[in-house]
Parts: C-alpha cells; structure tokens; sequence
C-alpha cells in the first residue's frame, strides 16, 4: 500500500510537471503571437516584415514547443498501454511537423532579406540554426531508418539509441539557444526609438518570452533524464510468457525474477547489457521496442 | 583477453574525446584573446572598451572552459584511484575559480556601461547570465554542504545528487547559451563600417568562436553522460571488506555478487535504488562517494 501511494505521489509529480510545462510552453507561444500582431507588422506572405514574424513564431510553435512535446511523449504514462510502434509514428510524425515548420519559417527569412536585400548567413544565429535544422532533419532521417523500418540489425539499434538519445536533447538545447541570439538581434534591429536599451515594453515582453523559452526547455530534459519516468519494459513480460518453453526464454525468465526482487518502482537498470536483454526478448516476440 | 581490449578500445575513445574537447577550448580561449587583441582595444581596467574586453574573456576561460572541466573531472579515469573526498575539493575548486571569474567579468561590464553611461540589465542575454550566475552560485554552496561537508544525511545526498547533476549540465548549457547572445549582440553593437551583415573577417573569426562554444559544450555534455565513463564504485568493494563480518555487511555482499556475475564493463546499475545501496555502503564505512 506505501509502495502503491508513492507510485501514486509520483504520478502526480509528473502530472504538475507536465501541465506546468504545457503552460510554459503555450504561453510562449501566445508572446510570441503578441510580440508580432501587437508590437510588430502581423503576419503575411509578400516579402514585408509580416514574412519575416512567421520566423519566430513557427520556431516558437513548432522547432521549441512540438519538438519539445516529441521529446517526452514516450514519458506519458496513459500510453504505456498502447504499442510501441504506435509511439514511434506519434514520435516521428511530431518531429516532421516541427521540421517542416522550421524550414517553412526560414524560407520567410530567406525571402523577406531576399525582398528587402538583405544579405542572408552572415549572423552566428544563422550558421548555428541553420547546422541545427540540418543535424535534425538527419536525426530524423537516420532515427526513421533505423528504429522505425522494420531493417536495421538489434545490434545496431542498441548502439545508436543513446546516440539518438543525445544528439535529439543537444539539438534540442542548440535550437532554443539559437531562438535567444535570434531574439537578441530582432529586438536590436527592430527597437530603434525608444531603442533596446530603453527597455520599452516591447523589449520587456519579448526579454519574458526568452526566459520562458529556457524554462520549457529546462522542464523539458528534466522529464526526459528522469529514468524512472521511462516507458516501462513492461510488454517484455507477456512475451517472455510466449518464449519461455525455449531455453533461451527460460534463461531470459530467470534475469528477469532476479531484478523483479528488487523494488521494481525504483529499480531501473540502465545499461547497454540490459537493453541488449530488452532488445533480445523483442527480437523474439515482436519488432524492437527501442 | 576480448574484454580487455575492449577496455583498453572504450579507454582510447575516452582520451581522444578528451583531447578534442581540451583543444577546443583551448582554441577558443586564444579565439576570445585574438578577437579582443587583433581586432578591439585589448584589455584594461579604466572604464574603456578595454575593460569591457575582459567580459569575453573572463566568460570563455572561466564560465566555459574551467566549468566544463569541472563537470566531467570525475570522469579520468587516472583520477579513479586518488580519495573521492580530493576529487570532491577538485570539483568545487574549479567551479568556485569559475564562479569567481564569472562575477569579475560582469563587475568589468558594469564599470564599462557606468563610465559609459549604457544602461545595465535591459538585455535578454543579461537577464539570462545573471539568473544563471544566481543558480551557479547557489548549486555552488549547496553542493559544498551537502555533499562535501560531512554533516547532511545519507538520504538527504541520496535525494539530491540527480538534482545536482541535472542542475549543474542544464546551467553549463544555459552559460554557453547566454554567451552565444552576448556575442551576437557584441558583432552588432561594434561593427559598423563595414556592418555585421557584410561578414569582415572580425565577424567570421568570432562566428567560428560561438561555433566552437556549441562544439565544447557538446562534447563535455557527451563525456558527462555517458554511464560507462562514469567513476566506479570500486572502493566500495574495499569497504565492503572490512563490514563483511556484520549482519548487513553480509547482506550487502551478497548483493555486489551478483551483479558481479554479469559482465561489469557493461553493467552499470543506475537507479535510486542502487544510489541507496552505494550510499548505505559508504555510510558503514568512511564519508559518500556520491
């Protein structure tokens, strides 16, 4: 009943976590919007500064906070009950809207300097965003060949998913980085009388808008570095059931009695030789669950 | 034999990432003093843009360089078998020489904005380092009572050490985040004739400087999470010895057996659970190895 009750406490933390994370993250999104149809020329299509806004906010909406929900969406307790493959698409697909949302919103730049001969990849935002939508549009790639297809060898799954693991949070720490130097040269740019440093409410608001973005990002890798908040391996279990009458299977069974003496709420074994196990029993049963 | 020389193989990736990541700090240091000496006014104390200079520089050696040293000290290996308790003073060392260059170069911002009469604290990037100098100095102290004084309880370290990791890599990131802004807006402010936007070879140099600050932190982000590069437990062993002969001694043996019996290169048990187990060794025996 105790271990039940913390289980339970520690299902509400994650719930408070994820809700505050949510707010911070549709908050940022509606400055952002603020920030453009408030202080700035809207939104529009036809080389003006209402080409240049759907910059921020398609990298606000889709590049900080889709790519941030994508992220956990594995750590969402109530679809632990659904497939993993089923996961994976809902993890893939929410990757590829926020990718083409970035390059839809970096074509809005390209043609807004285009329009007002601007010149294009001179800033340190520019070369670092720009390495980052290339580094994630291969994540993406490799991330849909190898764990997706049904192709790549276990044996390469289980070395390239911590790979996968932190080049997805680097690129993701790299892309909200890469929004505060972009929010530090509009505001420059932009804000000439009163200037910046005049911290009119535009600077302000804007200035709040970045802070938020570190604190979605900041909740975003604290659930997602939290190793007992991890989809569990729980689907193991039934096919070890199928498997067991192989002598393999038997062999399999027993390592996973051991560890299941131990408080299984805690315990959480975080090593390539498990995840070869884990993978190994997949192999057997179904398609891998890394 | 096999197992050795994949040691000796993980051993030399280690060392090579080390050295890559020394270089490229190393490197960027010399860019911060080409930029300040070749192409602005050098360093000085008296209110002029020199002194301003030492904010780059001060940042880029201290906040960066000497932190990013400090987090992944732990992780060399000829370290392994020196006192946890020396390594501990190493750690918080380093991270007290940064925190301390940190303070002097936002004092020599200060001093150049108030000769200069520029406002203080209207920027992102200022709202953004000073928060992270705040949080900085505060995991500072609390790490020094926590887990180098030898008064918090076990449960208490137990409890915090995951917090302490995942504080000190998400401040590390933000640092270098908030310096990739500083630079941005640095190029901005000081290139005029010709502009930021025409790229002079002052604007590509420290391009390539913020570049190689998203590299750095990349890398030390790498070598810190990897579990397998992570100090092991083995004096543990040692300890476990000497309280062999109690009660929970044997207990706890019996235990470390048979984790012992997979393969321990691999292996590395990463839970609350074990944390526990480690800590409740240490307490029998001499201060937390945590």
């Amino acid at each position: 009943a105790a271990h039940g009750a913390r289980k339970m406490e520690d299902y509400g933390r994650f719930l408070a976590l994820l809700a505050s994370t949510l707010l911070v993250g549709f908050v940022s999104v509606i400055l952002s919007l603020v920030w453009v149809f408030h202080y700035r020329e809207g939104l529009s299509w036809d080389g003006s500064p209402g080409e240049f806004n759907w910059h921020p906010v398609l990298i606000i909406t889709g590049f900080v906070f889709i790519q941030g929900i994508a992220i956990i969406v594995y750590r969402l307790p109530w679809t632990w009950k659904c497939s993993k493959l089923l996961m994976k698409f809902i993890h893939a697909g929410l990757n590829t809207i926020a990718l083409i949302l970035a390059i839809v919103s970096m074509v809005a730049v390209f043609e807004f300097h285009n329009a007002k001969n601007i010149p294009n990849m001179y800033s340190l935002h520019s070369w670092i965003g720009l390495t980052a939508v290339i580094f994630y549009s291969l994540q993406l790639l490799l991330g849909f060949a190898v764990f997706l297809l049904p192709f790549a060898p276990v044996h390469l799954r289980v070395v390239l998913m911590p790979i996968h693991v932190y080049s997805g949070l680097t690129i993701f720490a790299t892309v909200i980085a890469t929004s505060l130097m972009g929010i530090t040269e509009k505001l420059i740019f932009s804000l000439k009388n009163p200037a910046y440093s005049a911290s009119p409410p535009e600077a302000t608001l804007v200035n709040c808008l970045g802070l938020l973005l570190v604190i979605f990002g900041s909740l975003i890798l604290w659930m997602a570095s939290r190793p007992h908040w991890k989809r569990p391996p729980a689907e193991n279990a039934k096919i070890l059931r199928l498997i067991a009458a192989t002598p393999e299977g038997t062999q399999v069974e027993s390592t996973i009695t051991n560890s299941g003496n131990a408080d299984k709420s805690d315990l959480r074994i975080n090593t390539e030789a498990a995840r070869k196990q884990n993978i190994n029993f997949d192999e057997a049963g179904q398609r891998s669950t890394m």
